[in-house]
C-alpha cells in the first residue's frame, strides 16, 4: 500500500508554482510567488554602496533580508522588530544570499549592493525554497532593467538558480513538502542547484531517524528533477516580463 | 487659476479605493485595502489572552501594529527589526489601536487580545489612513466569522470608523494626499470618524505655515465628506463577504 | 446644577502658572515651569552638528527629548533606560519637536541643532502643553543670549508658541486638566498655539465616547483663550529675564 | 607657598551643603541635597515585592540608581535611554546601593523593597558621595513617614552614613573636590562612614600617580573629618522635617 | 603533479586529533578537543527546567551555544556582548544543538535541560565540526557520571556522532581543512555521521563554483571515512575518563 | 582556638599561584594565571586605532574586558550576550582597564589601543584581581614581542602592578579569599600596588559589618605582602618567557 499526501499530489511533484512578475513595482526587480499556499514577495533592490571589506574593490555584493507577515501562519507569529532577528531568521537570510551570490558576477555589478527581500505574505512549509527561486527572478528583472536602462553594461547573472525542499515521511521519498508533511519528516532536505544542474547548497537534516547514503541518493535525484522545473518555469517568466 | 494636481483628480476627491476582504486566509478578518497607489495588508488577529492590567476584568483589548515592507518606497527603508520601531511606528500603531478601540464592545470581546497588523505593500500617502479604515474590515469580518462559529455571542463593533487625510497644498485645501501633495503641505490634518459622523480623532499639523480657525473648518468639512464614502464601501465589502 | 473641580477652579480657569527662568544654568536656556503640581524642567542646548539630511543645507534642526522622573508620579515609574523610550515617550517628544520646529527661524540657527530636554518632576496632567510652553521659553532665552554673545546674528524665534490640554468631562468642556479630570474624560484635546492664535496642532481624541463638531468647537474656544493667558506670561518671564 | 582652591576654600572645608527635604511630594521619602553647585534629587520609593532570591527569606533589600539630567553639565551629555546604562552608571549605582544596604535594618523592612532614585541636577564633582549623603536622609524620612503610618513597625535604618570625596592635587590633600580639581587629581579617594565613625567603603584610585602608605592616611583623615559634619546636617534634617 | 597541503598532510588525512576530558571541573562533563591549531571546550551542564513547549511532556532538551575568545584568532574578534549574537554564531549553535538531540534520549533525560557550551580558545578552521565531536564526549560523560550519582536511570545517549569538515581546494578534495585551505575552498561541506555511519547532517556549500554529483560523492566517501577514526577516538576517551 | 582555612593554609598564605605565558599564541602576549582553583586566560592584543576622544595625541589607550564561561561556576551562568553585560562584569572591566593605564607610557605606545581580554575558565574567589596580576604579565610580554619587532621603541610598562584580595571572616584578617570565604566575608577588600609598593586601587567594602581604621590597616599590611610575592613571581614569568 503506498503512501498517500493530503492534498492528492504523486510523490515527486510539485504543488501548483506561479511566479507573479512586478508585484512591487517600485523596485528594481520583484515578484510574487506562490507554491501551493506558500507566497512570498521577494524584491530586488539596488543600493550605491557597498560593504566596508569591499571599498575600492571594483566588486558588488549582494544580500538577503527575510521575514514573515505575523498572520502568515494560522497562530498569529509575534513580529522580531522588538527582539532582533531570530536565529531562524538570520540562518535562513544566510541561506538565500549564498545562493544568489553563486551566480552573479560580482564584477558587472561593481561596487554597488543588490538587496533580495523576501516577505512571506502565507507559510504553508518551504518559504525558503521559494523565497529563493523567487529572489533569483526578481534579481533577473533588476538586471534586465539596470541593462535597459543603461546603469550596467552587461548582464548580472551568470547561471540561474532554484530551489525545492525533499525528505522523508515514513521511509517515503516526497517532493516539495507542504507544512503537515514536513512536521512529520524524518529527514528534511534543501536542495539549491544551478540552471546547468550542478549543486549551490544541500543541507539535508535527520530531525528523527539518521539516513543512510542511498536514502541521500533518492533525496537528491527527487530533488534534482523538480528544479529543472522551477528552472524552466523562471525561464519563462523572465522572458515574458515587462521590465518597463 | 485653481489648482491642478498631478493625478488630475478634483479637490474634494477620494484615489480609487479597493478594499478586498480575505487576503490572508489564516487570519480571522483581513483585507487588502488600496487608495490609488497606497496599498495596505490588514488583518485581525485574536489571543486569548489580555495585557495584565484586564486580568480578570471581564474586558478584552484592541492593539495594532504596522510596519512597512522595505520596498514599498522608492528607495528601499532599512527595516526596523535591528533597532526597534521608530517614534513614526509607535506613533503610528498607538493611532490605530486607539481608533479601533473606541469602536469595539469589550465586553463582548471578553478577556481577549484582538491585533490588527497593518503592514504596507506600497506607500504613496496616507498609510496610516488607510489602515485604519482598512482595519476595520478586518474587525467586523473577524466579528462575523466569530459570531458564525460561536465564539462571541454578540457582534463586537458598536459603530463604524474610517479614517482620511487633508490638508493645505498652496493655500488650497485638498481631500485625501497622495505622497507628492503631502511633502509639500503646509498644514496636514488626520481625520477619524465614526459611521454617525463623530469624530474618534482629530490631528491637525502645521508643517510649514501654521493655520487658522477658518482653515480648519474647511478642511474638518472636506474630510467629514470624504469618510461618508469610506464608510459606504466598507459597509457593502462587509456585507458582501464571505467569512467562511 | 454645574459641574465641580476637585481643586475649585471654574471650568475655564488655568492652573496657577509659574515659569522659572534659568533653573539649569549650564544650558544655553532654561525654566523650571509650574501648572498646579505639574512640574517640568525644559532646557535648550545647542550643538554644532546637525543630522545628516540637513549638511551643507545652510539649516538648523530643532529636536526634544522628554521623561519622568521614576518618582514624578504616586506610583513609582521604571525608568525607560533599560527598554528603550516607550510608545508614549516617542510620541509626546515628536509632539514638542514639531511645535517648536514651527516658530524657529531655520536659517538664523544655522547648521546647528537645538536640544530641548523636557524632563517631568511632578506629573498631575498636562505634561506634554507645560513642556511645549516651558520649551518655547527655554529656546527664547537661549537665542537671547546667543544674540547677546554674538553667536547668531539675529532672534531664532518667529513667533511665540505656547499649548493647552482641554477635554470633555462629564460632557462639561474644561481648561487645563489635572491627572483626575484626564483619567475620566470622555475627549481628551491639546491644542498648540502660536502668540498670533493660529494653530501649530490640534490633536483631539475620543477616550471613551466619540465627539461632535459642536463639542471640537466649544473645547478649541476654551483653549484658545487660555493659550493667551500663557502667551502674555511667556512674554513677561522672558523680558524680566537675565540671560547672563 | 601654599594650594590655592579657585573657590577660595580652606584645604579641608567642605562646599556650602545644603539638604531640602520633601522635595519630591509623591515618594515615601526624598531630598534635594546641594554641595556648592553640584544638586542631586534623591528619592525613597517602597515596593511591595522583593528579588526572587528573598522571596519567602522575611528580608527586603535595597537598590540604587542614577541618572544624569543632559544638561547638568556644561555640554550636554546624551541620555542613556537608547543604549542602556553606561559602565560608569553601573558602578555609580552599585555602589550606593550597597552603601545603604550597610545600614538598613532587613528585617525591620520586610519583604519590600526600597528604591534610592539619584538624579543629577547640576554636576560640579562629588556626585555620587552627594547621592549617598543624600539617599540616607531620603531613607531616614521615608521610615519615619512610615512609621507615623503604621506601615512598619520599627525604624528601617541602623546606622547613619554619609559620603564625601577627598583627593591629592599637586601633592595636596584636599576635601571635598569639585570639577576642576577632580579632573586634575592623581589620586581620588571616595570614603563612606557610619555615623558611628567606621567605614563602609573606601575606594581610592590612582587617576595619574600611584600613592603612598601615608598619602592614603592622610587622605582617610581628612575624609573622616568632612563626614562627621555630613552626620550633623543630616542629623538635624529629619529631627527638623515634617513627613505629613 | 598533485596538490600539496601546507602541512604536509595527505589529502585525506585527519589533522593530529587529542580529546583532553574534564577540561572543565564544575560541569557535568567537559572536554578540551584539539584538532591541529583548532581548540575548542565543550561542556555538558544539566538544569532542572525545560522549555514551556516541553513542560509536562516527560521529554527532556539539548540545547548548544558557541562563542569565540575575542583572541581565538590571528586579528581579534570584537566580542557579541554589546550586539548580541551574530548571524553565523545563531547559525552554528542551531547546528550542534541539533546534531546532539538526535542521538539523545529525551526521555531518559526526563523534564531537564543538558546545554552544550563550545567555547573556541583556537580558531584554525573547522570549529564547528570540533565543536560537535567535543559536545559529544561532554555528553556522554556527564551522562556516565549522572548514572554513577543515580540522577538518571539509563544511558541519556543513543548512538554517537561526530563531524569534520571536507572541501574541494583547486578541484581537489580534502579532509579537515585548515583555515588557509577553508579560505581558499571552492566547495565547503560539513559532515554529520552517527557511529553507525548513518548521516544526520550533511551541509554542502558552493563557495565559489557549483559542485557536481560526482564531486559530492567524492566529498561525503572522504568525509565518512575521517568521521570513523573520530568515533573510533571519542570511544576510548570515554572508555578511559574517570568521571569522579 | 584559632581560625582554621578549608584548604589549611596559614591566614596570610597565598594560593598555589601559575602563571603559564603564551596561552593564546595568536595574541601579541596572553598567560593563563592559577590562583588555586580559580583560572584567568589574560590577552594583550594591539590595535592600531584609538578612541576618538585621543585622536591626534600622540598617545594610545589601553581597555579592558572580562567575561566568565558559563561553566567556570558551579551553576551554569548565563551569558551576557543576550542582555549585555552586567552591572559587576562593566565594574570588573573598568577596575582593570584603570589598573593596567596607571603603569602604561602611553607615548611608547603611540596612537594605538591595548585591549585586555580577561576569560575566566574557574572561577573560586578572586578572579579581578588574578585578571590584573595576568594581565601585566600579558602586556609586559606583548611589550617585549613588540619591541624585538621593532614595532615600538622603548618599553610600554613603566612599572609592575598585581593585584590580591584581603577580608575579614569572623574578625579574622585572611589573605587571597577563595570562594567560600568570601562568600561569609564581613569585609572584603582588593588592593592593587606597582612593583616599588605603592597602591593604585584600594577598594575596601563592609559586605555585612562596617570596618575600623584599626582592622583597614591590618588588611593593607596583610595585602601588601601578599603582592610582594606576586610581583616576584611576574618578574621571573616574564624573563623565563620566549616571545618568539
Amino acid at each position: 500500500m503506498s503512501f498517500e499526501r493530503t492534498d492528492g499530489r504523486a510523490l515527486n511533484e510539485l504543488r501548483a508554482v506561479k511566479i507573479a512578475p512586478g508585484y512591487l513595482p517600485y523596485a528594481e526587480g520583484s515578484v510574487l510567488i506562490e507554491m501551493g499556499l506558500t507566497k512570498v514577495i521577494c524584491s530586488a533592490s539596488l543600493d550605491d554602496r557597498v560593504p566596508p571589506f569591499l571599498r575600492n574593490s571594483g566588486q558588488g555584493w549582494v544580500t538577503a533580508e527575510y521575514a514573515m507577515l505575523p498572520r502568515s501562519t494560522p497562530q498569529r507569529k509575534p513580529r522580531e522588530v522588538l527582539r532582533g532577528p531570530s536565529g531562524r531568521t538570520h540562518e535562513i537570510q544566510r541561506l538565500i544570499g549564498r545562493s544568489l551570490r553563486a551566480v552573479v558576477d560580482m564584477k558587472a555589478l561593481g561596487e554597488r549592493t543588490m538587496t533580495l527581500d523576501c516577505d512571506v505574505l502565507q507559510a504553508d512549509g518551504g518559504t525558503r525554497t521559494a523565497a529563493i527561486t523567487g529572489s533569483y527572478v526578481a534579481l533577473a528583472l533588476a538586471s534586465k532593467r539596470l541593462l535597459k536602462k543603461g546603469r550596467i553594461s552587461r548582464s548580472l547573472v551568470l547561471e540561474q538558480v532554484a530551489a525545492i525542499s525533499v525528505g522523508l515521511v515514513d521511509n517515503t521519498p516526497l517532493l516539495d513538502l507542504k507544512y503537515d508533511e514536513d512536521s512529520r519528516a524524518d529527514v528534511d532536505m534543501n536542495v539549491i542547484c544551478t540552471g546547468g544542474g550542478r549543486f549551490i547548497e544541500v543541507q539535508g537534516t535527520a530531525e528523527r531517524e539518521p539516513f543512510t547514503r542511498e536514502q541521500m541518493d533518492q533525496l537528491l535525484a527527487l530533488a534534482t528533477r523538480g528544479i529543472e522545473d522551477l528552472i524552466e518555469l523562471q525561464k519563462e517568466t523572465i522572458a515574458r516580463a515587462d521590465v518597463g
